[in-house]
């Protein structure tokens, strides 16, 4: 199989930019992209969104952001998925270069949360749940959260103190990211005392509303160098969904869509995963994050809010979520698959804030709580 | 490059099924298909569906949709693209095999209009338009179509009863199509005489409000013949997008999105043409099919009307439209690209309820009046 490579990628600083709508976050992020470029050639645009429809009144969003761009004569693909609308983006532009259908793929994430209130957001959250029984009976991921952490501090003997390594770390990771939505750092203390969302979880528990745009160009191996000399392997991609009921799995603590996506990426990649040195994860709750570093074999079932600790005291050599996560950095929701994708990319290239001494990195993004899984494996 | 067949379609009656929800019109399509088959192993799925989020409240459909289809452990993916959902759909499943991501793809289309009033439909259809303009100035495409209309018949000195061929052949054909939604003949002047949408064009010119799934099963050619004896190679597919405002059009009496994506599509099939013999093409209104039939070469441009009268009298030779197309077959929003596909599959294995003398043919799926379109080739 050819080889396929980001040869480019840029985005916005999230924030809550109420001066500027979906386009104007898209030409920033186009134009930052392009101009980085040797050549501008562009075979393909696949758009990512989450709220597209139920918050711009917008269908077909990638036509009418590819007509915004002055793009003509080329195709054009949307989707939706969620959280995972930005890692699902990124595996189609992978298949569609590696199919040979298209050489160059544009990848375009983007959503927009601001100009609404916090309850109106969680509303349009918990349609990732199933419309016809959760988002019926006002229940959000959030509440589904707080029921697997309350679990989880049970089965293995936490308490809720050992629970607030993982935002102070993201909060502690962000101030050096100049992307990022929150660039203070919070004490246990602030962690603890936020305002709950859904008992035990205070809203440090979970990420903020804010607005995004990241794209990235993927190319195969042939043209890959005539659009730039900073190109890093999009190396491995795995999988996997379904399974959305926690009350109805057979551990709820354990997700196994990441566990499977993770396992189909190494094998695509060709590595065992020892290899790998710097990961983004989808921390849409602290629990999460928890999970998933479990699910990827980093630590023990069980083992993973220790691991979040030692994490913390800089002893274990990884770089997990240098971004700040969807904690710190930001989350705005299509947008965030290709967030983390540009920020391992970045930090494979040396261009990150933070230097990283990494050959390959992983990008973990879900959508729920591990309801449908990808994992993108990057190589230098 | 290996070869990709479809090796099995199902697809509902389009009708107003007030007694079936999403899910039910999803299973129904599923079940038939597998039941079909020799063998039920699924590597992906990829949904379809235009109006999830704005009319069900479902975001991340495809995930809620694998898992009450209780199929685990298999990759997932949804696309939305206004109208052209159901063939970009189609086209990411080709990749997805052909790139040898995935062996075997599942592609499911669904949508339901019913149960919401028409001006409710109609304003959420706009939505394929720019939000921020002509929705936002309650603009929808079938006022485009009324424009073009007017001037289509000024520029080439058609009358309004000219107009008529074409719903009138679509509802004949209709009538020899189970799965249809409007199974009965019209004359002439009923077509003149129903309720004006938008001036000169009235309810015949388009589409009525319906529901309806369609599915397709997409598979290398190592393990086709695993699943079915009746394959039928996706030979070809090409899409174009963009160039969206009518107004600024070099010509708005010009589908350039649809040449463009024709001559990708033969390019890939190896074809010149000449060989189609049967086309479900994307009539969302009458002129879109006149000005269709003219960009896919089938008579010369401002011959689109005179070929459809000759078309109505039985002497041009080619099947265009025998399901009915969107007019009489119906519309529902983004499963039409899978039926359509699934049509000329049915038609060419000869499971068709109008016998086809045909190896060759071709389905055509846009979004509004040639925003982004895909064309998708089929042999036998």
């Amino acid at each position: 199989m050819p080889k396929i490579y980001i040869v480019g990628a840029s985005l916005t600083k999230i924030d809550r930019h109420f001066d500027k709508s979906i386009k104007d976050l898209v030409s920033e992020v186009y134009d930052s992209l392009i101009s980085n470029l040797k050549e501008d050639s562009i075979d393909a645009v696949v758009v990512s969104s989450a709220l597209s429809g139920v918050i711009y009144n917008q269908l077909n969003l990638a036509s009418i952001i590819t007509d915004y761009l002055q793009l003509k004569d080329l195709s054009v693909y949307n989707v939706e998925l969620g959280e995972a609308s930005g890692a699902s983006a990124i595996h189609i532009a992978f298949s569609l270069v590696r199919s040979g259908i298209h050489k160059s793929v544009l990848v375009i994430g983007v959503d927009k949360l601001s100009e609404y209130p916090t309850w109106k957001a969680n509303r349009l959250y918990s349609m990732v749940l199933d419309s016809e029984i959760d988002y019926h009976y006002g229940i959000s991921p959030v509440n589904y959260a707080a029921l697997l952490t309350k679990l989880y501090m049970k089965r293995y003997g936490y308490s809720r103190n050992d629970l607030t390594y993982w935002p102070v770390l993201m909060h502690q990771n962000a101030t050096k990211v100049p992307h990022a939505q929150l660039r203070f750092p919070i004490s246990p203390q602030k962690a603890l005392s936020g305002l709950t969302m859904s008992e035990p979880l205070t809203i440090y528990d979970t990420w903020p509303i804010g607005d995004g745009a990241a794209a990235l160009l993927i190319a195969n191996e042939d043209i890959a160098r005539k659009y730039s000399d900073e190109l890093v392997e999009l190396a491995g991609i795995g999988s996997s969904g379904s399974d959305l009921g926690i009350p109805s799995r057979d551990d709820p603590l354990y997700f196994p869509n990441t566990y499977r996506a993770f396992r189909r990426a190494l094998s695509m990649a060709n590595i065992d995963g020892k290899g790998l040195r710097t990961y983004e994860i989808h921390d849409n709750y602290t629990i999460s994050a928890i999970l998933t570093l479990e699910a990827l074999g980093l630590t023990e079932r069980g083992g993973g809010c220790r691991f979040v600790k030692e994490l913390s005291s800089g002893n274990v050599g990884l770089g997990i979520n240098l971004s700040g996560g969807l904690k710190a950095r930001g989350h705005p929701l299509g947008a965030t698959g290709v967030y983390q994708v540009a920020e391992i990319y970045m930090q494979l290239i040396g261009k990150f804030p933070i230097s990283v001494d990494a050959e390959v990195g992983l990008a973990h993004n879900m959508t729920g709580l591990d309801f449908t899984t990808f994992i993108t494996i990057l190589r230098r």
